[in-house]
């Protein structure tokens, strides 16, 4: 069997979409995204690791203005709920961060999980139910490094609450909403997270977080 | 602003990899990883995107033999409770799947989550409190891919109790697992999902999983 080698100036390359993948929010411009572009993306998506091959995700495309406003309600009311949890003096920092670009952005994604996609019992997933979540989210990070390889950027826009986006995109009840997710070209990637810029919290120190063998 | 663009070549590399990524279970060899190589593939799994840059996980690098024979019994147990789950049809072909190489392949990689890492108040998990689980699950595929840029092979081995997990690493009960991994050089990749092979589920239609702008 001839199996497929990736050479160092693949590796590299790969490194370099990784790495400079970022969560963007104010940098948006309003192109759209080219159907092949998108169509790779989302097949990037789609060929993620799913337990039991379950493939339990849905892509929901939002276009329409008229529902990526009800998604920015949304967001502003479980935004502002947030606001109260911080202590006063994050709260001001909290405030001025810019969090999601839901209009700015031409496209909405939503990824979604059906847990009962292909029956009651999965392989792999028996003593850990979690696992078909966790396939959904693998598909939302291969999704989110295929849009910086395409030079796309996207942001996961997690204040918001499930019922608003169920109720927003007509999602069934029974299917779990992973990510809402804005995707689009813009005008420049930063070199680091703007949480890390903004000196909300540092980058840890890798070698702290490695163990051997044991905790 | 000088933005890094993802030149096209670029772009074919990183689909090289994503594309050709499996779930390993029989083809490890015995091989240590060299210490520069396990390094750049923990820091990509570092560079995952995190809910307000919170970086909640940690790495257990699993070599010693009688820990990760400790993990060998704790999946059989699992293992033989799952079978007992799937009528008489299936179940001959679930025992006969190779669902894990937690003995054959040189480390394990125990990825967890620390829920309390950053302090109470999270920003972007305070209406989804999942979301630092799902920050997790985004370093367990960085990782998987960053692996396969390098010729590794990766198997998630999800047929395991946290318990278990927990007792044989010496985990603290406040700290979550998230996937204890096999990680190794391989004979050979597949050129397509096991479970697809083995005809257990076919690959989906991707255009039956895309909707616009509703459900």
């Amino acid at each position: 069997m001839q199996s497929i080698q990736i050479s160092e100036s693949e590796r590299d390359a790969f490194y370099k979409v990784l790495h400079n993948r970022r969560d963007v929010r104010r940098e948006f411009k309003p192109d759209p995204i080219p159907q092949d572009v998108l169509m790779r993306v989302l097949e990037a998506a789609h060929h993620a690791p799913s337990v039991g091959f379950m493939q339990p995700w849905d892509f929901i495309l939002v276009e329409d203005l008229a529902v990526r406003e009800k998604i920015k309600v949304g967001f502003e009311v479980a935004h502002a709920e947030a606001a109260q949890m911080f202590d006063a003096e994050r709260r001001e920092t909290y405030r001025g961060l810019k969090l999601e670009g839901i209009l700015e952005s031409p496209l909405g994604i939503c990824i979604t999980c059906d847990r009962q996609r292909t029956g009651p019992t999965v392989i792999g997933r028996t003593a850990n139910p979690e696992m078909d979540l966790y396939s959904a989210v693998c598909a939302v990070q291969n999704l989110w490094l295929a849009a910086r390889a395409e030079n796309l950027g996207v942001g996961w826009v997690s204040i918001i609450h499930h019922d608003t986006v169920r109720q927003a995109l007509g999602i069934p009840d029974e299917i779990m909403p992973i990510a809402y997710l804005c995707i689009g070209y813009v005008s420049d990637f930063h070199e680091k997270p703007e949480l890390e810029k903004a000196g909300w919290l540092p980058r840890a120190d890798l070698q702290s977080l490695i163990h051997h063998d044991q905790w």
